[in-house]
């Protein structure tokens, strides 16, 4: 099955196009979970609490490297522990010159058995390409991001378009087995407007809902592709830490809860699917 | 002590630019080391062979998580087996917003305790800033690349400014504790003049000689800062797969002292330092 198909058959699943993105900080988990060595027990219990109400899950390899070998079993682990019908993205942003490129394919889709990965076009299409090779699989290139920092390179005026439109078109150019998709910040919704306008059928990997002040209007706008598969709205810290009491895992799920039903709310459509 | 004095003490012990990279790819092992497990026999060969001809080393992070914890264990034992007075660049080049860029900044400079590490600049100024706080540590930043998808993006034109450019004056205005250099490859030799014309200051970190093509007499003239500081001219498999024999240790020796010898007869001045 291609990974277009999965992500849409996990969207009507569960009526959701929310991602949660597990992104573990032991310092902010409750106080008899806050050694590194609880990660996995963390995560286990956010995926236990969410799972029928995500169509993603998207662990970010930095939060595990910060903790080395354990952090990096932790992953695997909890990997290994979502829902085989639910999506899988490994956010690690990566972006090396080909030899390397094909080390990072391996770790992510034969080691780990990702659904997906998120890349960073800086280096071109050659450091692209690795990953495309892969059938079943999706990549999210990076096209705008959620941070302050995103206006430094990505909205600046490349050959009279802007930056991030000439990402699009690059991922758009890729050739491959992959279904290539796009990243893009809910917190900067008029280059969500454009991205969508120049490039109608990507799968859109949203971050910057919640903790960083993305509005969900936008993205519940202009998120679904021509192809009718809806975006993967991530939220990592607003559920991860909705509670730092020892109720955080049903607090977690309310506030998933929440959010799937607001982004519901906007595009009335998806909870009725078919 | 500074990145910059350490790098400049080790340059000048060994009379030597070369970095080697340690790249690690057991497919490409003589015939009595080709697992997985052999990477910390194979990396320890290398080093034992070079550690008097060189100024630093720099592992590629995906060539070890390619292997998961074992390659992650491999990678943090290498590291410790790098004498203590070279320096050891770890290759990542990371870039992510500013939570996750504290995890791999942790992973880098406190886990691993690397003296510095290659970033992307794709994101903007708050995905570095984090590395940037360390002090006595160095950052590389991707300004142009060595391969040829360098060119999809960073050779684009940006406000009428080559995007490398833009980058290398972004890199110029982060302000931190760090020492920030700059990732220029050997392969792009009219870049790599323009880059140190804009930028007399920065420290190089030079990928692209030896498989990748790149010739010596580009890097030698234009890779020595204002300030004195020679480049790390990095090769990875013209040095580390010199023999697929049991003599590679050996082979790798010589293709890393004619390297050296070759840097040295172009920069006449490094081989007597004052």
């Amino acid at each position: 099955m291609s990974f277009a198909d999965k992500l849409s058959l996990a969207q009507t699943r569960n009526s959701s196009w929310l991602c949660v993105g597990l992104d573990p900080d032991p310092s902010r988990f409750p106080h008899d979970l806050e050694r590194p060595d609880d990660i996995l027990v963390f995560n286990r219990a956010i995926i236990d609490a969410t799972q029928d109400l995500v169509c993603a899950y998207k662990p970010n390899l930095a939060f595990y490297l910060a903790h080395g070998t354990k952090g990096l079993d932790a992953l695997s682990q909890t990997i290994n522990s979502i829902p085989r019908n639910l999506v899988t993205v490994l956010d690690g942003k990566f972006g090396d010159i080909e030899s390397s490129a094909r080390g990072y394919a391996r770790f992510a889709f034969d080691l780990l058995a990702v659904d997906a990965v998120t890349l960073s076009p800086f280096l071109g299409s050659d450091s692209l390409t690795p990953f495309v090779e892969y059938a079943e699989r999706g990549v999210f290139i990076l096209c705008h991001t959620s941070n302050p920092g995103a206006q430094d390179l990505q909205d600046r005026s490349v050959d009279s378009k802007p930056m991030y439109l000439q990402v699009a078109e690059l991922a758009g150019n890729l050739h491959g087995k992959a279904d290539v998709g796009l990243v893009v910040g809910a917190t900067f919704p008029e280059q969500l407007k454009a991205i969508r306008e120049n490039s109608p059928e990507s799968i859109f990997l949203i971050p910057g809902v919640g903790a960083q002040g993305g509005g969900l209007a936008a993205t519940a706008r202009f998120g679904k592709s021509s192809g009718g598969i809806g975006p993967l709205i991530n939220v990592s810290r607003s559920v991860l830490y909705a509670s730092s009491g020892s109720d955080f895992a049903q607090q977690a799920r309310s506030a998933a809860s929440k959010l799937r039903d607001e982004i519901n709310a906007l595009v009335p459509r998806l909870s009725s699917p078919g």
